[in-house]
């Protein structure tokens, strides 16, 4: 971008001209020629900006408003982008981003096509290590500080670089922040240059849970906020290079870690803290000091208050964690028009009344009460609900530990997350047979939250585990009839996923129906062939791309090839008989699911050749493509991954060689190439 | 098995007669009615019959010899199996298995047929919970001890149950066991029932790395060994049980909690210790302050000496961590013929060649230096090497940390254990393609330690993953290569998977060739078609079955059904053009892979799916059964996994039409029902 047309993007900002302050700051290095006042003045500016762009937007305002003055204290005193900073989650990061150069592109925030919601690497140099996953940033930062110090070798102009890792109060609590922590302080060369800033502001997505936040708390209740002169004596001398045995254990008594010093300290890290978050001169001060010090790696600990400084937001607590768009007097979040309840409270009401029957159901979340509907479950039955903190792994296994005593623990974490624990399903649970339910949000395409928190793997790795049962609803009845299964399935584990979203508004009855496991359902049938010749086009759904196979069906009927729509319900067990019986009596069989290739289709395809039927039968399994897909809304999102209704008849039409030209508005995508296949007569089979 | 029949298997036991104590001790509850000193004797017989089983099994010794007196202890004191004692990873469980009715059975440990090397849930009801990975104890306790006293209401004769996890001091480290101490003192009711025993022996199985370690050596040697006349103190004054907050606030104060206590009081936990593992009468004493106190979740901090006992395990560290058969008198262990060079120890050689020349390549290990054979790499540039600890997760977002900043990192991980850090590779690594480089040891099924160690899932939980590279070596040779290729790999993440044991025997180069990603080779091409017909059988090996393929064509050969044979190399991305050049001119298509449903053969059956040429190929995707199997000799299990030549042989020849019943001698397993396809007659177009 030349300057001109640069000069020409920063003035189309709405509120170019409002901000006198922030409007002289393009990147960080325009920081640094600035007073305090006027940092002062950019720091209040950027909230003002960052309300006004999220109003617009929607998005996570709250952890923004939180780290303002944080983040201007940052870029002034580091030399950003050669120092790294990485905010852990990156949900955090707005008015990073006004300050790195997408100050025009703000608005765009989540929005196709626009700003990510979460650092990203392709995004910026400014962003050196993506994230939207908590607890990474410790990971990355110290990977980077050592690599770092491994390279200066081959550069002559090198200095050492400052790493910056900000994480939060309920993202510490996970495993991998601990793993991180133990490592950091023996990892070797080059980690004392890591800054690890702890943003404490006892507000994770839920109120905090854990000894850890609790530990916190003790922390800052029992002492005062540390000011500039108790700092300045800490760092003041340094110890030499090649530290004596003896100067290290006075300094290691000195700082209490031999008989008890702060968790951090004990776990080597050089704890400095509690600092006040929002007092934007003393961060300053405080970071300048620890930028020059080698007695890294460094805990800063620093307090913050979520949604500072925006009255609704800091009245709202959990509320303002992610909000629709808003208007930024009152606070009111636009509300959409009142649409079908979300697959999401259909889950959670049934699993309520279902606990209202059987004292054996138990709730497991992982900071997630409110995005699983699990408060609902809380608020009824508390002695049964566990939020165990950012901590997948655990919520695990204590539901296996709950299993095996003979309790029916259900393990609400969404489908992304459940990575995660990949290896406590594997190990802990489906090893053993012990019957978790899991409860798997968000599973297939997210929208505005983008491919981090796109559910596209769990087919995929939960289908190759023996013994694992997997459930998709393709609507919200089936949804509730499929909790009750949950519920009454005690035999195994039990992968229950579902979508992000709202349902099709069907009529939902007082409780659900406890299904068959393994077995599937013809939704619509091709009428009978005339004779014993087979053909025409079946569709194995699972999950909610049902509808579009229904609309597929009505486009495809209108053309007289009016194929057969079953709805697979299961994954695994498959429904043997089903499947043979469509691949016996079609030409064409197709499979689509919410999910990437290795599941549910990979599943039938083992199947079909394993009884031969493959040999008899055009097979296509639709999946989502090998690729990540960008935020956008979901319908775009299954449009562009292939997997919506011109899509389906598109892959029926090649598979059965109709000549795609001759079909108008159909998007054809790639498909063409199959029409190449030599074509039997026996495909037109068809019954209109 | 009536008593009678208990009586004869009992008096079988090699050793019966010898072991006077030990000889009396069936069960547990035989133990609650011995003296102090009687428990002694029992505790020294039970290492002698220890060592001496292990002596003609191989196994994990050290581990087990630590733990006889805690074993004895826990048995003693406790009233299992009601009360729970899960040992964590519970490959020192050795002691525990003889003293809990497997004592006749316990010199089949790790052999066909025979016990597991690791605790079991279907083996024993004193094994409330099975293990092999480590670090699930506490959650998994946690789960159980919160469960029981959800149940009590349903249970009239209710008693609180004790839950004891028994953890080492490198478990410890891990990221799952942080988050279940988090977890453990918010828990809720049931918790205080829980006692978590830290068996700190200062080594796992490599020396301790972490600050964790560290810190655990401070405390131990900051406090003297705590006597009976403390403890008596500390527990003889229970609170009331609505605490008052200002006595819980004096309480916290005087355990140090506020000012700064241990570690585990500051996450929760009551901390009692350090004491002394190998004095039982102190031990005996001390667990029955805790199993009759309220105070808990408690952590025991007992020191013990891995090999205890045994002056060979004692004096050979590491080395005792996991041996072959041995002579009881001298610790020598046995070896077998010196064989073919071990695929481990190909990769490592050629990775500390390659490290030579460059300077970016690091090299990243969880606790495994020895098992991944990165200990050579970590004497050669111990700069660039980096054990973090039983930390997989950090272990890989510190490997993409580094890959951010241009170095070329190897993180060497099990396939099992990878499973740990799925989400760090999907969301630090894939998402990002940053090029970490994964060294996958022990990929596809593994022998003696069975399918909790097996490396079943890694093709199916990376191959689902976009821009993945995956390569699998079919012997040691081309392992050469792909190391070498591996490093000259910069574009994206790259996983090198492969097999436990030991290579062919070929001659190796001193340096390996960096092959063209995603290409393939023709192995053995069979002859030219007469004509245009097609015909015949292609074999599509990934990885080491390669030499079964091999083989299985040398029987279709002398059949006159002589195969084409091909090495795909990579599993992602799939050579296209071999596999549709395979398709074309074959009318069987056979692929094979160590691995599960969901991985290399999906990816094959999309591919061929999207192109059409799926209808016009026998597609039949070999892979591991759908079920786990048992430890066994690793060419047991393939032959039970139906993997073999004789499987390869019966799966072309069902493909074909050729009537097994015809044949001799060959293990047809269930694909006789394939036979039933109608076979066309261009199936048979062979070349002999």
């Amino acid at each position: 971008m030349d300057s001109a047309q640069d000069k020409d993007a920063f003035e189309r900002i709405p509120t170019f001209g409002r901000f006198s302050g922030l409007d002289r700051v393009r990147y960080p290095s325009d920081l640094r020629n600035l007073s305090v006042d006027q940092l002062v003045q950019v720091a209040d500016e950027l909230r003002a900006e960052t309300i006004d762009a999220v109003s617009t937007t929607g998005g996570h305002l709250g952890a923004s408003l939180g780290v303002v003055e944080l983040t201007v204290a940052l870029h002034a005193v580091f030399d950003t982008p050669d120092d790294r900073v990485i905010w852990d989650v990156g949900h955090q990061a707005y008015p990073h981003k006004i300050l790195t150069g997408r100050r025009e592109r703000i608005r765009t925030l989540r929005q196709p096509g626009g700003l990510s919601g979460f650092t990203r690497r392709s995004e910026s140099e400014y962003d050196p290590f993506g994230a939207a996953h908590s607890s990474t940033s410790i990971s990355a930062g110290l990977g980077m500080a050592v690599a770092h110090h491994l390279r200066a070798k081959d550069d002559a102009s090198y200095r050492e670089r400052n790493v910056i890792a900000v994480i939060g109060d309920g993202s510490i609590s996970a495993g991998m922040a601990y793993e991180a922590m133990n490592n950091a302080s023996v990892a070797g060369p080059g980690a004392e240059r890591l800054i690890v800033i702890l943003n404490d502001n006892e507000m994770s997505i839920a109120p905090p849970v854990g000894a850890m936040s609790n530990y916190l708390s003790r922390l800052m209740s029992s002492r005062k906020f540390m000011g500039l002169r108790e700092l300045a004596g800490r760092f003041v001398k340094k110890l030499p290079a090649p530290v004596e045995r003896t100067a290290r254990k006075a300094d290691e008594y000195a700082r209490g870690m031999i008989t008890g010093g702060t968790l951090f300290e004990e776990l080597g890290m050089y704890y400095v803290g509690p600092v006040d978050g929002h007092d934007l001169p003393q961060l300053i001060s405080i970071l300048r000091n620890l930028r020059d010090t080698d007695n890294g790696p460094i805990l800063l600990h620093v307090i913050t208050e979520k949604g500072h400084g925006y009255r609704p937001a800091e009245n709202a607590g959990d509320k303002y964690h992610a909000v629709a768009k808003f208007n930024v007097v009152t606070g009111e979040q636009s509300k959409g028009p009142a649409g079908p309840p979300s697959y999401t409270s259909v889950f959670a009401r049934e699993l309520v009344r279902l606990a209202g029957q059987d004292e054996r159901v138990a709730a497991i979340t992982a900071a997630m009460p409110s995005g699983t509907g699990l408060d609902a479950f809380a608020k009824n039955y508390p002695e049964r609900f566990f939020d165990v903190g950012i901590a997948e792994q655990h919520a695990v296994t204590f539901a296996a530990g709950m299993a095996s005593e003979g309790l029916r623990p259900f393990c609400a974490i969404y489908s992304t997350f459940l990575q995660r624990a990949y290896d406590q399903v594997m190990h802990d649970v489906v090893l053993q047979n012990l019957p978790v339910r899991f409860a798997i949000d968000r599973a297939g395409l997210v929208g505005a939250d983008g491919a981090t928190h796109a559910g596209s793997f769990d087919i995929a790795y939960l289908g190759c585990l023996p013994g694992m049962t997997i459930m998709a609803p393709s609507d919200e009845l089936e949804l509730l009839h499929m909790t009750a299964t949950a519920v009454a399935f005690d035999e195994g584990p039990l992968a229950l996923r579902y979508p992000r979203g709202n349902g099709l508004g069907l009529d939902l009855p007082a409780a659900g129906t406890v299904l068959e496991i393994g077995r599937g359902r013809i939704v619509r049938e091709m009428g009978r062939q005339s004779g014993a010749e087979k053909g025409g086009v079946a569709i194995l759904s699972l999950g909610p791309r049902l509808a579009d196979c229904l609309q597929a069906a009505d486009i495809l009927a209108a053309q007289g090839l009016a194929p057969t729509v079953a709805d697979a319900r299961f994954a695994k067990p498959l429904d043997t008989a089903l499947l043979e019986n469509l691949a016996r009596n079609h030409a064409v069989l197709i499979t689509i699911e919410e999910g990437s290739e290795g599941g549910f289709g990979s599943l039938v395809c083992h199947h079909l050749a394993r009884t031969g039927l493959l040999d008899q039968v055009r097979f296509r399994p639709m999946t989502l493509p090998d690729r990540f897909i960008d935020h956008n809304t979901q319908p775009a999102q299954y449009a562009e991954a292939g997997l919506d209704a011109p899509h389906i008849v598109a892959t029926a039409l090649a598979a059965l060689g109709v000549d795609l030209k001759a079909q108008n508005g159909l998007n054809t995508g790639n498909i063409g190439g199959m029409l190449a296949a030599n074509l039997p007569n026996r495909l037109t089979g068809t019954t209109s």
